[in-house]
């Protein structure tokens, strides 16, 4: 098995290559106008001491935790910014004590009498990808990381009712190839696919690559098994139901606040078998705004329907910087796309779009022209971050939805503020680019991606990156959008969760979770305070 | 204002015409193979002697609430069967106290803590329409209904995000009329729509008319307000978010246990204009059903799928008994229709389905042949069934979902359960049809019909009818159905709601119920043990 990187994205050894280093380095040093930047090397293992672990398990258990110096360093942070920053750093402060690789419910189970008995916390953790902090230990407190790896396997396939019941642990690609054989597909593929869990994309409320319809991992959930400390919550598999709250969509997004994600039975897909793409140029993001909420509340239901601002365009290399980009593609696994193509494309037209005849394509071939090259720098991004964070830049991305009658205004307030916020620490001038990744019939969901030059050394970075994500944050909330789309609360958005969900409304989940976890060890300070 | 009929179904000047009551009567006798059948005349108010209330309010509140004889008995039941039976049997008992009609939330919020000081019970009520015992006040405890009909204006309506604020007593005729002259539509039709509520269908998650794509109330819900005795719950709108549970998706269904819905900021749609449709025959319901499971996993989502078994389409007037029919139509505002009827038609081929061309016509126009037939008796069912039950006929529908897998198995072991208690218990043979109401790609929702001529007299038939409930609730739980797919849980299906839903997770509202409703006071009993 491939050794997972422990200071940065993916296996470790994978990463930019040494020409996109060069293009990247010379890029950054011309845009914040220096001869060059210096580098800080990646830590190597055995440069950074962990304490001996606070904590030690009883032998029933010494089978499946372990207390190796890898396994904790690879459970000692998440893939937000700070989580970047600090292995340059060599701070690992907050590696977990123990790491646990249970191998059904019973060991979860177990792990969490023991840890309800020593007072430890318990980190659920699948794919180790979040942006928020969410499988970050607390560090103050003993800590298990409990590795959901082991439960990777798709248990049943119903093909009649097109669902299987699949393990929390099981990551992106090995799922997707378990279902391919029977012709199906869950359709679901996030950013961080390579490197995330089921159980990970269920209880953060996980955002599909796809646009619009069906995208959202909870709306494919036909029911779940979680496991707490109070005991086992299994619903039943139901295409629907009326009989009070939905179980399901409670346990979405509880970030293993009140237990874990054991396994799932998931709706599939056939697999789409027809594409038809196309770019659009429009002059200024808003006009092309304008166009697709539209398309959207016509009822056109575009697989693909990314607008990528003239910034972003140039940044990821799908335009020149003249235009603002929408990236527009319909799929299907039968039903033909040509008119649904030309009606959006007679949409765009009137909004002064300006595009190619769309191209139609296998779904499992390469994407050309704008597409494929933004698709490219979409899925290199993780990598080339860590090179951009060893070279001192402030470089990450927030996220957010708002509904359409606030969209233009809240747009380019955001952005002002977090360019102004990054002027303001740093010195110099930064960038700030937007792009919509969902959109919907009543909004949109911009995604923004910033840039600055820290000042100082590394070790001022993470303090400046915090002025500027409070900027940000800030802004989301006073200007009436959501803290998160799809990144999730973790432990970076709590504040600003509880500025944006009634308060009434967070003590409910509080009694939750008091009621499923009453010992409070399940991912203290994620989502609600600790 | 037109007078509620105190004793059934909608208005007191309406119900069923002198010849549909002969034609009624007659069908029903020949039926059962007797020469007529008795009648218990309805029941006039000054029949019914009702206690004094056990409680008064103090002057502050005196202006909003009544202890009106007819305003009690409008609300002392909801139209449930036995809710059907007991007026013709005199039987009041469950009258609330008091009604209480507030005019905004600061009087809600006033009547919830006069409530929880005097310890009596809250009884939300919109419409009256609940089929559970939804709307029943305990009958053993001091209760005041709580009547949201002065909360009924449309509040604000944003026209560039297609979305209003909706106050939670509207009724559906009110809220169409009031977004008409927008173009807008909520587009939520339920059989109960005219008298029903915005609030009541959210927390009872109403399934709308339509049967797939987003039908159900949920789906429609961009924030709401929520008054409980702790406070005020207010989301913020959001086209969508991924911070934390849902708290929109857990107040819906909470059928008043934790509040009430005082309003919502609703999804809207442009008005549909043209519609096109046309009727299936098929030579068995199950090779309908694949049909509908090939049409609805191929991604086509009709407006209308309904398949109704031979029995009911003979029933309905829809058809001569001799074939299971499919009623099947497309709706849009503009992007065309015959492609997507064409694809559906070619599948109902190929599963053996007979039909004539498919007929185009506007959305505002009568509907012909099997289907406006069928509609005809959907709408007219309610004023039919108190015709029938004031001549000691059981009648009364029950519905839920189950995946694919199952189906077929399923639906005919649930027929033959209910046919074997209405045999058992009336010592006759009963009739049990199906329909499907809502199609998924997982599963579908089948709705039943069931008729049984009571043994003895009236006062005999809520037993009986108890004994068929009973057969009809346990075969929809033990053979791994829901107990409700849109009827919600009420006080009729708490018990199965218990079997169906882990007790961890009912364990886990009772602990939002009490952080939200610490007296008890909300609707006790409905949903959750009181």
């Amino acid at each position: 098995m491939r050794q997972r990187k422990f200071w940065g994205w993916g296996f470790a050894d994978e990463g930019a290559s040494e020409a996109e280093v060069g293009m990247l380095a010379g890029l950054a040093a011309q845009r914040f106008g220096v001869d060059s930047l210096g580098v800080v090397p990646p830590p190597a293992p055995e440069e950074i001491s962990l304490g001996r672990p606070r904590v030690q398990v009883p032998a029933s258990l010494a089978g499946i935790v372990t207390a190796d110096h890898h396994a904790r360093l690879v459970h000692a942070l998440g893939r937000s910014f700070p989580d970047q920053v600090k292995p340059f750093l060599r701070d690992f402060t907050t590696a977990p004590d123990l790491v646990a690789f249970p191998r059904d419910e019973a060991d979860i189970a177990a792990l969490m009498d023991w840890a309800g008995a020593q007072d430890v916390a318990l980190i659920p953790f699948g794919g180790g990808s979040s942006v928020v902090g969410g499988v970050t230990p607390p560090g103050d407190r003993a800590a298990l990381s409990l590795d959901m790896g082991r439960l990777d396997r798709i248990r049943e396939i119903d093909r009649t009712s097109r669902a299987a019941l699949i393990e929390g642990g099981m990551f992106g690609p090995a799922l997707e190839a378990g279902l391919k054989p029977h012709g199906l597909t869950l359709r679901h593929f996030p950013q961080s696919f390579e490197f995330s869990t089921l159980g990970g994309w269920i209880v953060t409320r996980s955002g599909g690559h796809y646009a619009t319809g069906p995208t959202h991992i909870e709306e494919f959930v036909e029911a779940v098994t979680l496991v707490t400390p109070a005991g086992r919550i299994e619903t039943r598999r139901l295409p629907a139901s009326g009989a009070g709250p939905d179980t399901n969509r409670w346990v979405a997004g509880s970030e293993g606040a009140f237990g874990i994600l054991a396994s799932a039975w998931m709706r599939l897909q056939d697999i789409p078998k027809q594409r038809l793409g196309t770019s659009i140029a429009f002059d200024g993001f808003h006009r092309g705004a304008e166009a697709i909420r539209e398309i959207v509340q016509a009822g056109f239901q575009p697989a693909n329907c990314r607008l990528i601002d003239a910034g972003e365009a140039l940044a990821t290399f799908a335009g020149d910087g003249s235009a603002d980009l929408l990236v527009l593609g319909f799929e299907s696994a039968g039903a033909p796309l040509d008119a649904l193509m030309a009606g959006a494309l007679e949409i765009c037209r009137a909004h002064g779009g300006r595009f190619a005849p769309p191209k139609a394509s296998s779904t499992g071939g390469q994407r050309e022209g704008a597409a494929g090259a933004w698709r490219n720098a979409f899925l290199r991004a993780p990598y080339y971050r860590e090179v951009l964070v060893a070279r001192g830049v402030m470089v990450d991305t927030f996220e957010t939805a708002i509904t359409w009658d606030r969209f233009d205004d809240f747009v380019d307030t955001v952005k002002a503020r977090v360019r102004d916020a990054i002027l303001r620490v740093t010195g110099r001038p930064g960038q700030v680019t937007c792009r919509l990744t969902h959109v919907y019939a009543d909004g949109a969901a911009p995604y923004f991606t910033f840039y600055g030059l820290g000042r100082g050394d590394l070790a001022d970075l993470i303090g400046q990156w915090q002025v500027v994500k409070q900027a940000a944050s800030d802004a989301l909330i006073e200007l009436g959008g959501t803290i998160t789309h799809h990144h999730a609360v973790g432990r970076d958005h709590a504040a600003h969760y509880a500025r944006e969900v009634p308060g009434l409304a967070v003590a409910a989940l509080q009694a939750v979770k008091r009621r499923l976890d009453p010992k409070g060890i399940m991912n203290p300070g994620v989502l609600l305070p600790g």
